[in-house]
């Protein structure tokens, strides 16, 4: 021990904690037993001139010494530091922005300012998921008031980069999610373009489902691309199909998602400032909010529907947003693939006017499109679905698809899977249920979205008549290890599609 | 990969969680891939036929091969799995009970069998911090009407182990906390016991603070009692003074308080049923709380108390246990000691009557040991404090403490500190402000309570008079980094103990 007595070695043992950052001690380090650290303390790593603060674990075995810490892969990348540097750590004064969330659990309105520091402080990394999901929860029910929400919105705007365009008009979607297969932004973003319109659209990767619209288009073209490159291809083309991840637009809501989603809590109130900030901060300046509504989908009722409508749009405008909400059918799933690949097969069999095309994925891209092409004026009210479809089936779209892949970085096929297996019905009858939970775990034991070929082929859509024998659905799988771990899975759920007996 | 493909073998790293179970894979590992495992996500890990819950971390060097998994100490232990043993991970269905809290969260009452399931979740280890976060946040506030309190503190009694004993009258204290040095307990204990009544004394170790009451007591007698080794102590001597962490009692109330602090949140529901669980289980009868209220104490009003004590007395009487509240001075701490063998030697100078003993400590611990008294009717009301006096002026509660630690495994003396330094004013004046949060820093730095000398002897109390050079705090330490370490923190802060300028 030398007169800085709370310096310590970094080593590199490679946890990865997502967004959380760990720093991990040695049981028998110095800086713990003088400090008093423990176990779930949240302390204050420093590197050069740069801090963060992480999370204590102890490490009881002899992979590290005394003198050594080590951290999670996310704060390595955080502090930028290399192995064999030194950090510091010392006591973390508590987070003072946590008072706000205090107090709103206390039954008090949150303001601007608190909101904004809440959320600065998030976005620094300075929360534990503990105190991100106690604010969750307090914001949920009905916690939240239109202000409040505009406040949170506003945060996660401006604590992220910010988009600026030199067009007037920038056109944007979204999809409130809830539905399986629901994959129309590449059609849309395609028949937009093709009309002349600017649509710079970002999409997420996959958290829970086997694709994200990110991870679909990537199958044909690459997604991640930087603000600089996503420029050019706007500039050139009109629209883009991008991941957002490489952005940095409202990071806050990457953070709060990754503890929402554990706790299968998605409170109205963040779920809007989440749509809208991204929106916003992707520089958009008219956006079309596609709600499904249905027995299962996440909006279930009209009056939920009117509500959430309503909040959309009184909300947009205070950042600066028209918006157009769209009420659409929530009752099944769309198109016939599951996974990036076979989802991706079904919107360039739309884009190429096939006739096998699954046609209630295009109905819904037309109305989506032609929606966006009325708010746009290029259209006239109640004639933009035939815009659009003309422009589909005219195979403009087709052309505009192609060229934005190629300014993305190159067109490519969607690949095949090495193996395939087909789930086929054991008797005779009319679909009456479809499991999409665990029709989706079925597409992720194959491999999606890890392995972009595989997925479902899914032919048994609500009401067909099936015979004993006929095809239900088709897995593919890149390995033999994903198709049997599918298959056995499979076989123990036979009521994944549900057949009436006779 | 075999058959059985999802089997991977334990190697331990020896991390610790705490409560939290964490099994650690390789990136590169087979069943990560194949179920889509991602960090954080909860997953069922299997060792024989027994199950846990646990977090998911990913390690991506190489210290772990493709079918190793490792998990947290807390996890081994559970298991009881030795190093080579195989697990076997699958996915896991959504906490069923979480239901319930988010039923809470959108504005309903929890009813009896509901908040069984959540604490019977809590306690198999089946919640995440995430999880117990937004449960304690949804039960905040004033969330929790008298029924729910009810109905939670049978759940925490229920799930953990109660003890029964062939005695009529089970006596027992608590103190609400916020006061440093408030350690009365094995002062009550000596003068209850010496009385002739029955009082199983279980305390708790340090989280936060310099010094547990089982850390005190642990540098004059060994505390790490089992039931069987307690009831001999009680059947001998009428009063023991345990660690309450080897008992298994209200387990919910431990996993709850780990995470309620980080929040620093206290809300009054679960610290109610914390406090009265935890005394059911033991067996208790009738229970003396003793609520400090003061201007930086937990409870700051004459409102605040009355609420609370009508809460108590309440809620105890659902749970078969006779309460009285009593409201005490909440303005200063007690006593000269910080640190535990420091607070141990204040409580033997009690005992042993010797004219330097803190009056403060001692009135103190006569109130709460006379109001015991009264309520199991070995003093007329009013007379209690005199007959407690008595007990222990004429050296009967000494005795009877001794015995008591004799039976518990042998007395010793509390231990003296290697190293000593003497904080002195720089000025004379008058105490008027005493920052007891950076006090309890300086005995902590100092090595308290892992170094149990370690800590500090505190000589400036409110109001007294301060001569220039005049002793403030002496610091002891066990080691010299620890001494410089907290010689350093002091002089950084010059007004924990702040002085009027003539």
């Amino acid at each position: 021990m030398n007169g800085e007595s709370n310096k310590l070695r970094l080593i590199r043992i490679g946890i990865d904690t997502l967004n959380e950052f760990y720093v991990i001690l040695s049981a028998n380090c110095f800086v713990c037993k003088s400090e008093g650290f423990e176990t779930l303390t949240r302390v204050l790593v420093t590197h050069n001139n740069k801090s963060i603060v992480a999370t204590l674990a102890i490490i009881h075995s002899n992979i590290m010494s005394e003198n050594d810490a080590s951290l999670s892969e996310s704060a390595w990348n955080e502090l930028g530091a290399q192995e064999g540097d030194y950090v510091t750590l010392s006591h973390l004064p508590p987070v003072t922005s946590f008072k706000h969330v205090r107090s709103k659990i206390f039954g008090h309105a949150i303001d601007e300012h608190a909101f904004y520091e809440i959320i600065q402080d998030i976005v620094a990394g300075k929360y534990s998921n503990v105190e991100i999901s106690s604010f969750i929860t307090a914001c949920s029910r009905d916690n939240l008031d239109i202000n409040e929400i505009i406040y949170l919105t506003k945060a996660m705007i401006t604590t992220g980069k910010q988009i600026h365009w030199d067009f007037p008009l920038i056109m944007d979607k979204h999809s409130v999610g809830g539905i399986p297969g629901n994959r129309t932004t590449p059609i849309v973003v395609a028949v937009i373009a093709a009309a002349g319109m600017i649509i710079p659209k970002t999409s997420s990767r996959a958290i829970t489902s086997p694709a994200g619209t990110a991870d679909t288009v990537e199958t044909m073209t690459p997604v991640d691309l930087d603000l600089t490159r996503m420029r050019q291809v706007i500039d050139k083309e009109g629209g883009c199909m991008v991941w957002g991840g490489k952005l940095g637009i409202s990071p806050a809501d990457d953070i709060i998602i990754r503890v929402e989603r554990p706790l299968d809590l998605d409170p109205e109130g963040q779920m809007i400032a989440s749509v809208l900030s991204k929106k916003a901060a992707v520089g958009a300046t008219h956006v079309i909010i596609d709600i499904p509504v249905g027995p299962t989908a996440k909006i279930r009722s009209n009056q939920g529907f009117l509500k959430l409508k309503e909040y959309f749009t009184t909300i947009g405008r205070a950042v600066n947003l028209t918006i157009e909400v769209i009420k659409s059918d929530g009752i099944q799933p769309l198109g016939k693939g599951i996974g990036p690949a076979l989802e991706a097969k079904d919107i360039l069999a739309i884009l190429k006017n096939d006739k096998k095309a699954p046609y209630d994925l295009k109905n819904k891209a037309l109305m989506l499109a032609g929606a966006i092409l009325e708010l746009g004026q290029k259209a006239a009210l109640g004639k933009g679905k035939e815009a659009a479809r003309e422009i589909l089936e005219s195979g403009k779209a087709y052309k505009k698809f192609i060229a934005i892949c190629e300014a993305q970085g190159g067109f490519r096929e969607p690949p095949d899977a090495l193996y395939t297996h087909d789930i086929v019905a054991t008797h005779s009858g009319t679909v009456v249920e479809i499991d999409n939970r665990n029709l989706a775990l079925v597409a992720k034991l194959a491999g999606a979205p890890h392995d972009p070929a595989a997925g479902i082929e899914f032919f048994a859509k609500q009401n067909m008549l099936i015979e004993k024998g006929q095809t239900l659905y088709r897995i593919h799988a890149q390995t033999k290890g994903g198709l049997e771990y599918s298959i056995s899975f499979a076989r123990r759920m036979p009521h994944i599609v549900k057949l009436s007996r006779e």
